[in-house]
């Protein structure tokens, strides 16, 4: 499994993923799903991946490889024109990969599935986050709903809907994040530190701060006991039931 | 889907269930998952349900009947002598029903599956609870795992594994419980109100405190709005996140 996290807020865009990837519970490894590519002063690309990981690398490379050959007939992310022309493109991509697989072979087609978040600015339109379907179509978070989730999405939703405000600063969304994928790891075997985050600030046109929270993190660690501590002090700050009366 | 959930308390058990049912998203009723049995002064017995309707009912019918038909010659669940026997008889009769539903008609035989939970206390024991597969197999909750969940248990586990005290009284379990079935009603709309929840206090061998929460309980409302606020405040509580230094 896998969870990954992409925000829209009025100050830009945030990005966060997990690296655990596991084929059973008995052969876990760790890899980055988090992609990005930029033209500074002109366009940021982050994405992230859920699913398949022999599709989702094949996609990321072939969408690598045909923004560094120019020379390519095949149009590049690094040149389209708009976010949604780049979500076309991913989704193209994912959809050849997921077919090309999907005929041969042993017939469990379902399994070489993989879902994508992306997001990111070129210069002339807003920033625009999409979730695309291995079917090759894909949806773009709006005011309703400011934020997409991939992989293992219910544990961590909870907190997402009630504490998310699109005025949020940074270093907000990444504690809120934090949160989120704290409540996850800790039901989840499959879901599992380090992650990675990456901010878009709006009209930057490259990309901004960028980390790794790695295992042993204090902050991740304040975060996740303090978390604990502050769920149970809420829990108690609720009036009491009582049985009479009813 | 269903959400259901049994809490082994030192002072007894605490069980509460939804009561929505669906066949699709247009297809949804109001049904009873939560039945109970008991002979005043020597056992009680609780149990909720969830899966195919039509083998839950029938498992709950089969019991009941042969509970009333002391001439029958199957073993009833106010006979039994201890709770593990109980389970064992309700885990045959669950087998019984799904099996024999499996081969006939079509073969979607994962359609007729349901997942029992068990709880109660027969004279000359503690109070037990189980979790009974559709294999007709079931596993004892234990201070290591002190609570079940059946249905649709992710949205609301994270405030459970946190808020969980087996101390607590069975006002702030049931409060606990609402808790925990707001952030899923919140987020699956297979799961919904009212909800039915049953106290059993140790010792008592008789049933304890029971009551349906309605739509529009003035207490739920105030849990529901102020878990909200609640949550925001906790977030806020936690130390903030700076990007300094990364």
């Amino acid at each position: 499994m896998t969870y990954c996290v992409g925000l829209t807020l009025n100050k830009g865009l945030v990005f966060m993923s997990d690296t655990r990837t596991n084929a059973g519970v008995d052969n876990i490894s760790v890899f980055k799903k988090m992609f990005n590519w930029q033209t500074k002063g002109d366009r940021a690309i982050v994405m992230m991946t859920a699913g398949n990981l022999a599709t989702t690398q094949a996609v990321v490379s072939l969408l690598d490889e045909r923004s560094k050959a120019p020379g390519d007939r095949q149009p590049t992310i690094l040149e389209a024109p708009s976010m949604f022309q780049v979500a076309r493109m991913v989704a193209d991509t994912l959809r050849e990969v997921v077919q090309s697989h999907a005929p041969a072979g042993q017939s469990a087609d379902a399994a070489f599935n993989a879902t994508i978040i992306l997001g990111g600015q070129i210069k002339g339109s807003d920033p625009r986050l999409f979730l695309i379907y291995p079917e090759g179509n894909f949806v773009e978070a709006s005011g309703d709903t400011p934020f997409f989730q991939i992989g293992e999405t219910k544990y961590g939703k909870p907190i997402l809907v009630r504490a998310y405000d699109p005025d949020m600063s940074f270093e907000d969304a990444v504690k809120l994040l934090l949160v989120s994928f704290d409540s996850t790891i800790k039901a989840n075997l499959s879901v599992g530190l380090p992650l990675d985050f990456q901010i878009y600030e709006r009209d930057g046109f490259e990309l901004g701060a960028w980390g790794r929270i790695e295992q042993g993190d204090a902050y991740y660690a304040t975060i996740s006991e303090g978390w604990s501590e502050a769920l149970r002090s809420a829990f108690h700050s609720l009036p009491n039931f009582s049985f009479d009366g009813r």
